[in-house]
This record gives structure tokens, sequence and C-alpha cells, in this order.
């Protein structure tokens, strides 16, 4: 099976135009299970000179990033974050931080106002940028042989992780990102993705010509699920996850939390 | 110059472990003028598989994409945002579309109720979903020889924007991304960023250490920008494009239209 057909669960599924880096990206999985052997200093500064690297709208850069290695300060993310085992056996777990407090504090510096902080449309440009500088990392990161995880049930109580962290004003934790050696022995796979047609439109969206596709990929992601002693297919798993508040891990209250952080929705 | 000594216009920066792709990363610029070559389907295919190889909240895969190539529409896009000629002249521009929409749609064909997707938390996963999958294309994009370059401006008109494409409900064009080949003649560079320094906390965020860095950047920010003819340092940058809801080109509006697109940010 190539990369793309694993990637898409789909024998059939094809690239014309490939690229070592695209056939990194195409086995991407989740890594939950990791080596004890460390990820050293270079590896973490090779990794935020990637994310460094990403575009960011106007340059503005509105992410910091906090490298967590103690055990005891791992134990404690991880018990906020929904009690995730992988977060404390990782040698490295990256808390990625939206940060408008940067500017706010030059802002304060230099005495003068800071309006657009206060806009919702700011902080997505922290969320986005902050996204785009560490999916270069994860991608950096894989390179170097590196695994990785995002969580983001450090989403679940952000203003615990704060005080954890010494986040100032103005500042939120985007999302962690557990890094180490994979582990060989885990039991885990390529997830397979929807069908091309699935999410690429051309000129305008055709809803109806895009959802015909999901049958077929709920009937893919079923198999794998089978594979791994899991049940359901996407479908169902997209509604149970998405029914309601009771279902978010507390996060139905980020924009009220987002307010007393002092990133005003406005 | 190494690539890490130009990407922090730091004669001393220096990268310890670096693979070809952290290489490509590292010398990362937007491209904002194109050759009028093509950007083939085989192209096209392979960024959106590196876009969908990229990590996701749950599986939940929350965007679409719409490749646009007909040059009437993408001059009405240019002009909605914020009159970018670049828009026009790439063979290629992707809108990355952060999609609840089809969950919207599997819930109602299902008679179920879809709560989670009025909170802002589930908007915040779209957003970053979105980038993530983005930045992978961006990647793979430079792997094959073409330049990009993202347009947040997508973000001044969304309504106007979501008629052009045909966008349904619960749905919102979160970004455009030019594609195509570089114009060796564009007269661009790779725009330095903040020392690591200035973004890398250890264990716990220290605003008083991190700041210091900021003089240095501005120093070389200004360097920079006065060989493309600029003037101003970083801080006073950030200070002018963040100073109020005047200078965002309508996107102040954001939360407001994100809620008539049926994007509640409950």
């Amino acid at each position: 099976m190539t990369t793309a057909a694993i990637r898409y669960a789909d024998p059939d599924a094809t690239l014309a135009a490939l690229t070592d880096v695209i056939s990194l990206q195409l086995a991407h999985r989740s890594v939950r299970k990791f080596q004890p052997r460390d990820v050293t200093d270079d590896e973490l500064t090779a990794l935020i000179a990637a994310a460094q690297s990403a575009p960011t709208s106007s340059n503005l850069q509105p992410w910091s990033v906090v490298a967590v290695r103690d055990p005891d300060r791992k134990a404690r993310l991880a018990a906020l974050a929904g009690h995730q085992a992988f977060i404390v056996q990782a040698p490295l777990f990256l808390v990625w931080v939206a940060d408008l407090g940067r500017a706010r504090r030059l802002a304060d510096r230099a005495g003068t106002a800071l309006g657009a902080a206060d806009y919702l449309e700011t902080t997505v440009i922290g969320f986005v940028d902050t996204a785009l500088a560490a999916q270069n990392a994860v991608v950096a990161a894989a390179s170097l042989g590196l695994g990785t995880v995002f969580v983001g049930g450090i989403r679940n109580h952000p203003e615990e992780v704060a005080a954890e962290l010494g986040l100032p004003a103005h500042t939120v934790a985007t999302f962690g990102l557990a890094v180490g050696r994979p582990d060989p022995t885990e039991h885990a796979g390529v997830k397979p993705r929807l069908p091309q047609d699935a999410v690429l439109h051309r000129e305008r969206y055709d809803a109806d010509a895009a959802d015909k596709h999901i049958a077929a990929y709920d009937e893919r992601l079923t198999a794998y699920n089978t594979r791994f002693g899991l049940t359901g297919d996407w479908s169902g798993r997209v509604l149970e996850r998405l029914r309601g508040p009771e279902a978010m891990a507390g996060r139905h209250r980020l924009r009220q939390v987002l307010e007393r952080l002092g990133l005003p929705s406005r």
C-alpha cells in the first residue's frame, strides 16, 4: 500500500506529485507511547525555530511556548487535561500559548492603547498563528524521528493551567503537544481521513456532491476502528462528540474564561 | 549565512539538530509575485492530501477548502480581501473554510442535536484545525517548489466571500492562500523573527526575561525593513496594527458576522 492508500484507507488513492516531505506528512500519526530517552535541547531549539518560521499575520508573532520537562509539573498538567498518562510519559511537553500579552505589555510601556486586542478577531489571530507555528513543529519533529500528539484537553481548565505555568494576563494555553521518541510497541495506525472529494471543492462549495462521499468513509473508518478494538463509524462519533455542552469537558465555558484571562471576545 | 542566521537576522544563530525538512521550513518566505505557469491538478491533490494528514481534534476534520482558478472569481475575491493584486496573479487561490456545516448537516439528517456547535470552543477548534491543515499544505507546496502567501484579508468581508463561493450555513472562510511558482524577480526576503529566548519559556513563563530580547529584535527588523524601503521597528508596527478597531479593515465585526453565518460564540 502507498502512503496515500493508507492515509485514505483506499487502495485506489495515489499521488502523482510526491516529495519526501509530503510522504513524511502523509505518514503522520498521533504517538501516545514514548521511549524514556530525552528530547535534547538541540532538538527543542530546532522545533521552535521551525515553529517561528511559519507564517504569522502582519508578523505579529502572537504566541509563546512553555517547554515542560519537570515530572511533577507534567503530572499536574496531565491531571488538568483529563488524566492522559502519556503527558507524564513524554519526556517533553510543549504548551502552546496564544499570546496577546507581549503586545499589551509593549502598549503599556509605550503608554498607548491596544484597542484591537479586545476583539474576537485578534484572539482568533492568536489561535490561528499558534496553530500554524505548532504544526511546523510537528512536521519538524517527525523529520527528527520524534513522535507527537496534540492535547486539546489543556483547554479543559485554562485558568488552572495559567496558574501552573505562570502565564501573564492576555494569554491562554491553546493546546499541549507531547513530544518524544515513539515506542515501537504502541498499537496504533495512520487514521484514515475523509475522501478528498468530501473536503475539496472547485470554484464553489457543493455540499451535496461532497457529502455523498461520507458513506464510503464511514465504512472505511469502521473497519479501521475494528482493528483497534473500537466501535462506531465517523458520523456517529462526530455526532457523539458534538452532541452538547455536557460532552465538552468544561470547554463550553471558553468565552467566559477568555474574558477573565484578558482576552475579551468583543 | 546559515538558514538559522538568516531566520533570526543573527549571525550567531545556529541549529545543531537539522534536517532537510527543517531547512526548508526555516527558508520560508511569503511569495507575492508568481510566474504564469499553472499549478497542476496533481500538485493540488498532493497539497490537500498533506493538509488532510495534519492532526485534527477527535478526528472531526472540521474544515473544507475551495480551489479557485477562475480569473474573474479571483478578481472579485481580491477586491473583497483588500485589493491585493497577487491574488489574481496567482494561478491557484485556496480559500480555507472552518466548516461546522458538514457536522450540522449530519445531525440534521440523523435528527439529533449538535449543541456543542453553538459554543466558541467549537468554532476555535474549526479555526485551529483549519490552520493545522493549511500549514501542512504550505510546507508541502514549498517541497514542490511552489510559493505561497496567506491572505487574512479574506475575513474583511466573510459574508460576501460566502456568497461568492456558495458556502453553506455554519461555515466561514478563515483565510486564503495564494499558490504558484515564485517569480525570481520578486524583491523579498526571509523576514527575521523574534529571538527564540523571547518566545520559548522553560517550565514557567517569565515575561521580564523574554521581553528583554525585544530591543535587539527591533534593531534587526529595522535594518531588514530598510533593505526593502520600509521604515519602523517591530514594536512600533505591532502597536500600529493593533491600535484599535479602525485599523482592522472591518474585522472587528467578526463575532457578529460569525453569529449570522451560523457559528455563534456562546
